[in-house]
């Protein structure tokens, strides 16, 4: 049962698991050729669901374990009780080599905790990053860090360009990627002195991008930068705002095409113009947030996804090993000029 | 010519000044009867305007003023050379009680450096907050800081919720209006410092609402609270995060109808419905950013806006005038009890 890449996965980590992960490695099996899966969780529980599925059950291994991590569990204490669960045994097979990228839909801090312990940072990284690619009125754009440190310095910033700018090239297939800070203003004067210590550095690097300079939150669905750089707190807030304007978008839409006869029957008629427009702002194909920085590939799929979501996280982990995304950033990081910081102990606030 | 409430207008602020300010003043006219407008700028271009408006022209003084502020100008070049521009000559107005509000849509920076020297801060509140109401799935909300304090420690926090909580009551007419603050995730352990300690604060005090608890971004939009509190950095990027979100959905919505010819007759049934949608979430109607904490009421209209947005800005602070919502600061404040800080000197980073 050789294969081209090895994928593990947590089965059952979100809300629909452990059957929105196997119905996820189905469809994602039909996209990603020559793939194999590990499933951690509880075998009785997979068994069954991969019967249904000869073709996936075929390049399919289970890894029975008997704990899994819950979704209100504190990271430390994930990190210290968690030792046998689905999410971190699914982890400690990228660190041994068995698998390429792990994808878990479990919960967000127990994750990058688990992910830093194991897999450890890239030499030159200080801080992996929560990385996610959404639409934009110019096409897609690349945002971090959305959530994994909540104070960042010059030197995080930096970085989070730098993987950023490499991310953009080699998987958003653009040449020269241009790269911005997010702030409230374009002027020199305003936002956190990190942001302008970070600008400043940024105009001196060689990135593999272009440096913008900053934007503003509307510059974000603008797309005027195809990778916009902020520390977790404000990418947190900023990704999920704009979630909720789009969902109140959303109602607002149903609601109009609800409120005359005429404007149903308009409905109607615009149906199938509109069925390309869900499919095209569908959040599941913007599923999979990556934690770029790490000497291992780990994607965090959305707790609440179903199995077309779960596909998405998985092809979007497999992008980033088929395209060599943390060989080049240590090429790009040598380049820099930056060198291995050996102290990785600050904790990622998540 | 005695009036209930006299405004005075910056009239040179504004991509579109002076004209948006006088048609803006004409349609509040009608909207807040028994008013009179100040128009400071230069009156060679102000006095056509008003002779083509005859009802306006009765309630209406031009105090001619040669200089205005730049919109690229920094904040303290604007308070040391701007003591005869129009902008700084509206605030005068008001602080030496000629007119009770001052609206302008010039550069946001110096007017609130301008209103904090000459009008004051309230007894009581440390920093001025800037304010504004926008559309949610439940109705409307307020938010602040939107970006007069980069910076925010726990004491502004618990001041921004309390001055959001009585507009709340006073001006959306909410008898307990629900107060959250924004973070990253609704548990304890998450987020800055400031916010845990404000929260932690706020759980005793005794708000004119109802203290939620930590919400997240996508609560923004959802409508989960009545007031939302951060820090200006924060705001101002959630906001324009949003604005920035709604024209991407208005974009695709665009390019959905247009992409058929099913869907453009689906347009032209549902376009009346679709008017007054656009009229529900028309940017105009939430224009007027109010600055709160300070002894005076100064609402900054959005520079790009027309005469209709102009209007409503000056509709908000007559609302502010009209509903005594400073004096009823002053009474909650004392509630709360808050001692008068005598340093105010701590500089905004507008």
């Amino acid at each position: 049962m050789s294969a081209r890449l090895t994928i593990a996965l947590d089965a059952m980590g979100g809300d629909h698991a452990p059957d929105m992960v196997v119905g996820g490695a189905d469809k994602a099996r039909e996209r990603c050729p020559d793939v194999r899966f590990l499933f951690f969780g509880d075998e009785q529980r997979i068994a069954p669901l991969l019967d249904q599925r000869p073709e996936l059950k075929r390049i399919a291994t289970i890894h029975h374990t008997p704990d899994w991590i819950s979704n209100d569990a504190k990271p430390a204490v994930a990190l210290r009780t968690g030792r046998k669960s689905s999410m971190r045994l699914a982890i400690n097979a990228v660190s041994s080599g068995e698998a390429q990228c792990v994808v878990s839909a479990g919960n967000t801090g127990a994750l990058m905790a688990m992910a830093k312990i194991v897999l450890k940072t890239l030499p030159g990284i200080d801080r992996p990053a929560i990385a996610s690619v959404f639409p934009t009125q110019r096409g897609e754009s690349i945002m971090l860090d959305l959530g994994a440190n909540v104070e960042c310095d010059t030197r995080n910033l930096v970085e989070f360009a730098v993987m950023g700018s490499v991310f953009a090239r080699t998987v958003l297939g653009l040449m020269e990627p241009t790269v911005g800070l997010l702030n409230i203003g374009a002027e020199e004067v305003k936002g956190h002195e990190s942001l302008r210590t970070a600008a400043a550095q940024l105009r001196e690097t060689p990135l593999p991008g272009k440096f913008y300079g900053f934007i503003e939150g509307n510059d974000i669905a603008a797309g005027t930068v195809d990778v916009i750089v902020t520390d977790g707190f404000t990418g947190n807030v900023a990704l999920k705002t704009a979630e909720g304007t789009a969902k109140l978008y959303a109602e607002f839409l149903r609601r109009t095409f609800e409120s005359s006869l005429l404007a149903k029957i308009g409905y109607i008629l615009a149906r199938s113009a509109f069925k390309k427009l869900k499919q095209r702002a569908d959040p599941r194909r913007y599923n999979g947030a990556m934690f770029l920085g790490l000497q291992g590939v780990c994607v965090k799929s959305h707790g609440g996804t179903d199995a077309l979501g779960f596909a998405n996280a998985i092809c979007v982990a497999a992008d980033l090993v088929v395209q060599g995304f943390n060989e080049k950033i240590k090429a790009e990081l040598a380049h820099v000029g930056n060198t291995p910081v050996p102290d990785s102990s600050k904790a990622a606030a998540v």
